[in-house]
């Protein structure tokens, strides 16, 4: 057994990061460059800057007309009209055209009357009268921009008719990134067994951008001691920033805090958050040098967390800000008092109230990411959140779109993300947020008024009717509605060709099996399958293997790890799987009736029903919709 | 006298915007290009975007430990450890390395008891523990992007890792940008009389860019049809939209709008918008091609109604939005029923109430744009607001921002910008806001509670005492308190090397004077000083003619306009102006006792009594500073 490195220590995240801003300071000079101001868009300027000329730079007219002295006009009247002759009394002005002694006041075109003599007028004009003054807007020696200040278009405009064409700001920080890992490969190789497509580097290069550096992003480098080590030294000389991904942590392969250690030095490894504890701040010839995990959602919070306010302080630039909402959690949230965690949150506005429903937590989930409307903090201190509890959440969104958001908690099909991606474009500003926990738990959330929708497949045993009775049964005498949504087939998904020669439901006692969880509307009726075949759960082998979607045990049965798994055809033909039909069924959405009139639950009836979408249901394969969008009261 | 064009029609902005937009969408296609993922940060997807491979790859170790065959340790336990040997019942496994069958679970290496026969372990492994499944985080053919989806960091690193390196996303709209303008100069030229330093174009180009498209600004154009001609005609086969400014007006050389109806249809000539009625809103081949005023507010305010629409349409991006607050209006503002009109406000907490201050009007005043804080609307059917009224304004800063500002209100002095700019790097997240409308007007506003300061310099002509007795006349018995800022000295300004001898007050009567505003303290002083002389305002030639400050009387004075005016020495230093002084004078800051504790009020004090402050008075000159931030309670 090869030797592993020593266990991380773990720093809460405030104090690592204010240790490590503060040995920053003390080692990081803030760099300036002069560029032209025509260039200058968002960079912060150093010193206040001056006006070096007047804006208008003249007297100038401030309409079309003439240029007169208006001690000539003074008694200019209706009854007494005085005749001005061009050259002698007055010269033709356009506006912006510059007014120099005698003259002193203009008179507009449209006050003159032309006659063969010269032009007439019947009204004296005051001295200055339509005469923008020098300086008007701008004075020479005029402080335009503050210091630190972060230029806009209208700065440059303004910059440039004051005379100033460069202009001296903060040099965007110079961040170099090397990707390592002997298992990695770029995008564009052809990922074989045990290799990682390397991804986190392209999306550090972009949040660098985002955070004004200017990002260096490296080929990988193999995990190995000397060639991590050569690369960092290398970049410290020539650039302001390092970041290493990943081998951060403390495995056998994690050369990454050891070099760190040999060339400079390490204030932190390890920090108390959660995704993203494998975190080291170190400073090597004076410069930040990080380590971030490999974890993508690790990588995600370790940038925010230390990166970015390292960029702040070096392009001095103001930190990110995010609008919060208290929002009501619509799931028991248990954490461990050791670490922060961040957890990622799907947020609608139900009723009265906003609800935040969290998604996967794990370190690898990208994707919940990627579905968030936002963030809540649990501090370390807290042993997590009960259901029902108000927590803050920082948005990832405006306020005004969560807002408009259909939300739907329950079961899950592909037809919700097609749902989703068409909303926002037939009903500008409305959009559909999905979070999946089964039918029965679909049900439960809409109990407690956490979401508009709940999709739900539920099979009366009894009846053989589907979802009503089910309904009937949580809802009591409230007054609720079933929107019809889609017919499907569920059946068993197997590889390609039927390696197994499975033919139904009875042939799954020999194989390797995935369920769906407890709650899942497809394990009711395989439940209810196996019963009416006589057949036990013990039979199966895998029956307790649970997966959260139809796509997760659509991938696992691609993979060498199963061989079959129950869902519906989409997910066999997204997978590119064989199907074996098990029976037709009924996938609809709950609703209480006082949402109905909703224009964000009107809308997404409208979308139901529309053309484009039984088209792209077509695409997908395996449904019917001849009744989608009816809405039956219950 | 030259041949003017026909006045312009003016449509409501609205009506006008739709009607374009309206017609733009039957002639304009979205246009699509396909770029690399890596380079796709802010562009906005064409199409859904379905994963190509699973994230992870294959089913993955999430721990350092072994791979081992569940059941081979189903009889483990600590009464009874069972002996693993290597090869045999196990391979070691780090983080992310693949399991494959018959390997079906992973132990943590901690969990690990080293033996010379083997690996020791004292509790079973339940299948597929340790192991992240194979499309844990992404399964492939699932919807990763929706359509319309403007790409951020996160979706690079998850669409990469799905295998998917190329996307098709809306294309930029490109924009030529035409300057026009025989009197147009390059800012890097040196003005001669009657030029105009060329900067929209500069602005518009940033404005582009802000706005999603790419900016081609072309060499400024002359005056004369047919070069204006040739280059639009040639830039509509290149470009998908074109920016002609200005000359969109109905002027003599206003050629943008004949032009255009040679070449195409004109659909919008003059828009019911102030500043900002020339605009002209146009389609050449198919594309638009937009005509903008000159003044620099009006280009902006045309830009963001006519021109940003446009992009946000062909670019897929959302219109830009911006947070809003309800303010009292500080002032009266009259407003014609013929137009809208854009109103840019500065805009502070004063108390419980956020209150607004409107800035300079004009369509020129390209500063009123820099230092807005917001802007409000009036609307085309309003005559205005009465002083105190709410108004929506929206905001250019963060809300946030706006409520920790230092609102002060009354009269100019140019350390009001340097106690600014000082502000936010003494006092992170604190800000300091002025107007100036003379010192009067400043002791009303603060009565009325639109203002935390009113600094003011006010003579009472019996005692000899500066301010105090102004307050208690204003205020009665209303706790005040008097903050000492800077002794100045007021003087006369004349012309470098004073070509007109001037000595003193008495000696104004022959030459022409520039006033300050009816209220302003250095109007007083001047009323004062003649009395004091016995001579009366009719023997000053522009006793009328009124500066709003004291860097806008220096700005006359240096001109050919005005030979002499009254302000402060470092008015005069900034503008390289001789000054003849009169006496010194008190400058100081009038507040509500009530105010003082605020942290924002202790922030300034702390500024006035800080030595960089003092160091860069006497960079200004002619300042004293031994009691500033001292507090006098009245």
């Amino acid at each position: 057994m090869a030797k592993r490195n020593l266990y991380l220590d773990t720093k809460p995240v405030d104090e690592a990061a204010a240790l490590y801003l503060a040995a920053l300071q003390r080692t990081v000079d803030i760099q300036y460059e002069t560029i032209p101001v025509s260039e200058a868009l968002n960079r912060v300027t150093r010193h206040a800057t001056y006006a070096k000329y007047c804006s208008p730079l003249f007297n100038a007219s401030a309409m079309d007309g003439i240029a007169v002295i208006s001690q000539k006009t003074k008694d200019a009247a209706e009854t007494e009209p005085v005749v001005l002759k061009e050259k002698e009394d007055y010269v033709v002005v356009d506006t912006g055209d510059p007014i120099h002694p005698p003259y002193d006041a203009v008179i507009m075109a449209e006050d003159l009357v032309e006659t063969e003599e010269g032009v007439l007028i019947i009204a004296s004009a005051a001295p200055w009268q339509h005469i923008r003054p020098i300086g008007e807007d701008i004075v020479a020696g005029e402080m335009i921009l503050p210091s630190s200040h972060k230029i806009r278009p209208i700065d440059v405009g303004v910059l440039l008719s004051a005379g100033i064409t460069e202009i001296e700001v903060v040099k965007k920080p110079e961040v170099a990134i090397f990707p390592t890992g002997t298992e990695i490969i770029e995008p564009e190789q052809t990922p074989e067994d045990g290799n990682i497509i390397e991804s986190n580097s392209r999306m550090f290069e972009n949040m660098v951008t985002e955070a004004g550096g200017a990002a260096h992003r490296f080929p990988p480098i193999m995990d190995d001691y000397k060639q991590i080590r050569d690369h960092i030294a290398e970049a410290v000389g020539e650039y302001d920033m390092v970041i290493v991904n990943a081998g951060s942590s403390a495995g056998t392969e994690d050369f990454t805090v050891h070099v760190l250690r040999e060339l400079g030095e390490v204030l932190v490894h390890g920090v108390a958050i959660k995704p993203g504890k494998p975190v080291i701040l170190a400073i090597v010839k004076g410069k930040p040098v990080i380590g971030l995990p490999g974890y993508p959602v690790s990588a995600y919070i370790g940038f925010e967390n230390f990166v970015e306010p390292v960029l702040s302080m070096m392009g001095q630039t103001p930190a990110k800000r995010r609008e919060s909402v208290t929002a009501y959690i619509s799931k028991r949230l248990v954490s461990s008092l050791k670490h922060k965690e961040y957890v990622r949150v799907k947020v609608g506005k139900v009723g009265d109230k906003m609800v935040a429903a969290p998604l996967a937590r794990g370190a690898g989930a990208a994707m919940s990411l990627v579905r968030a409307d936002g963030f809540c903090v649990i501090e370390q201190n807290s042993e997590g959140v009960e259901a029902g509890d108000p927590v803050k959440v920082e948005l990832y969104r405006e306020k005004a779109e969560v807002e408009n958001t259909v939300v739907i908690i329950g079961s899950h099909d592909l037809i919700l993300d097609v749902v989703a991606d068409m909303m926002p474009d037939r009903h500008k500003g409305m959009f559909v947020s999905s979070t999946h926990v089964g039918s029965m738990g679909g049900l439960m959330a809409l109990k407690r008024k956490e979401a508009h929708l709940a999709p739900i497949h539920l099979l009366d045993e009894t009846s053989g009717q589907y979802n009503i009775s089910y309904i009937k049964t949580v809802f009591g005498d409230e007054k609720m509605a079933l929107i019809k949504g889609v017919g499907r087939t569920q059946g068993i998904l197997v590889k390609k060709g039927n390696p197994l020669d499975i033919g139904g439901i009875e042939d799954l006692a020999g194989c390797r099996y995935v369920n769906r969880q407890r709650g899942a509307g497809t394990r009711v009726l395989f439940d209810y399958k196996l019963k009416q075949l006589g057949m036990e759960p013990e039979q199966i082998n895998g029956y307790d293997r649970e997966a959260a979607t139809h796509m997760a045990v659509a991938a696992a049965v691609g993979s060498d790890g199963a061989d079959a798994g129950m869902g519906i055809l989409s997910s066999a033909k997204a997978m590119d799987l064989d199907f074996i039909p098990i029976g037709p069924e009924e996938y609809d959405f709950a609703i209480p009736q006082s949402y109905l009139d909703l224009p964000h639950i009107q809308a997404f009836l409208e979308i139901l029903r529309s053309e484009d979408f039984h088209r792209r249901l077509d695409e997908l394969g395996g449904y019917s919709y001849e009744h989608a969008g009816d809405v039956v009261l219950i």
